[in-house]
């Protein structure tokens, strides 16, 4: 538990169960007395939360894809360089709501930005930091729409069409497909205590390796 | 004057007299009937606008020199895309409060951040779209710090030292240097009749070889 933390992140589609995992697997690392922090992206510090609500905000002005893009690596860099490096460097684990896959799925996927733009900006933004673990909460769309439909006002992402967010599922599992290693995807439609049950055992296992 | 419009930047060390001779320059080619719109960087639409406040307040939080440079270009993409581009299109000239010259001179040149960095950034926002022409305000920093010295609070990069100052008119003078066709240099320390004359000359030359 001395030496480097691990940077573990939570991704998927809107409603699918992201905070409530990240916060069962902090629940999990706390009984395991592993020191860690929570944060989420975009945003983890102040500037990057002013940024995090530039991005949200509803507007009439129609947002330019590669504006969209620089500011969630700008939040990132922001992010990383403040907070998350620091972080892991004093041994803390940081578990992340969102990161850099969630650009590739929802501005590559969703938007349309072709992949390789976004891959030059993870390089430019990250060099060669990637995060160690990356927990994919898989479910249908509109499974975790339905989840989500209580919320308020909906932000400038959540006002998009079912088929935007497909796209989005449809890329994150390319993506883990590709890279066995880092990908561990969580069948997010089982009931929450199924889901919850194969997280903290997953965390349990990174625990016991690292 | 049917056609593309021109883009013509005005750039230049802090207080050297940028916005009074792009005030000029409108004026000169509203006497030549040029149709023609005044905007600046970074900012010019409401969302580019909100990008400038985050760039701009004072703040605790160490800003990441990255995370400074992707909100510049961010602001850009969305200030070219929906506003100067548009512009262009319809044949109106478009003078700018300083562009891109700005983000080698004070990133690049002031924060040391390397040109190839922001060279990779202009490609991925402008393709190959360049200013014009680029009018660049020359004078000694001192000179303009004590024209400007009567405004209120200081932003967050009036708050830097002589020296940073000092490193981006070197680099606006070698990127100047580098390329004659497109930039003019103004003797910025002159009275400000004189640089107005000049001003006014180079914009109807300008208007009479377009
Ligand atoms: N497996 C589950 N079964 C049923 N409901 C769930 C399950 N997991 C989470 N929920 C509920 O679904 C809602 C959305 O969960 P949560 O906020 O964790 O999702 P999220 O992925 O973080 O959403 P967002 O994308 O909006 O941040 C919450 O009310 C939560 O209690
Ligand atoms: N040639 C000149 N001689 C003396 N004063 C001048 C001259 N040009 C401009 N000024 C005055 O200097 C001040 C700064 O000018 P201006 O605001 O145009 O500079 P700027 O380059 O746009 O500054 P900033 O970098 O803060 O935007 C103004 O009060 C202006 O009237
Ligand atoms: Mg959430
Ligand atoms: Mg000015």
């Amino acid at each position: 538990m001395t030496g480097r933390g691990q940077f573990i992140t939570f991704e998927g589609t809107e409603g699918v169960g992201k905070s409530t995992q990240l916060a069962n697997a902090a629940a999990t690392l706390k009984a395991l007395g592993v020191d860690y922090t929570v944060t989420r992206e975009p945003g983890g510090t102040p500037m990057a939360e002013s940024i995090r609500e530039l991005l949200l905000a509803p507007r009439d002005e129609p947002v330019n894809d590669m504006t969209e893009l620089l500011l969630m690596f700008a939040a990132r860099a922001q992010h990383l360089h403040t907070r998350i490096l620091p972080e892991l460097e004093a041994g803390r684990w940081v578990l992340c709501d969102r990161f850099t896959d969630a650009t590739f799925a929802y501005q590559g996927g969703g938007r349309g930005v072709p992949a390789e733009r976004i891959a030059l900006l993870e390089n430019l933004v990250q060099g060669s930091f990637r995060p160690d673990q990356v927990i994919l909460l898989d479910a249908p769309v509109e499974t975790g729409m339905t989840r989500a439909r209580h919320r308020g006002e909906l932000d400038r992402f959540e006002q998009e069409a079912v088929a935007f967010f497909e796209r989005i599922r449809r890329t994150y599992l390319e993506r883990a497909a590709a890279d066995h290693g880092r990908y561990h995807i969580v069948d997010a439609a089982q009931p929450l205590e199924a889901v919850s049950r194969d997280v903290t055992s997953l965390i349990n296992r990174l625990v016991s390796r690292s």
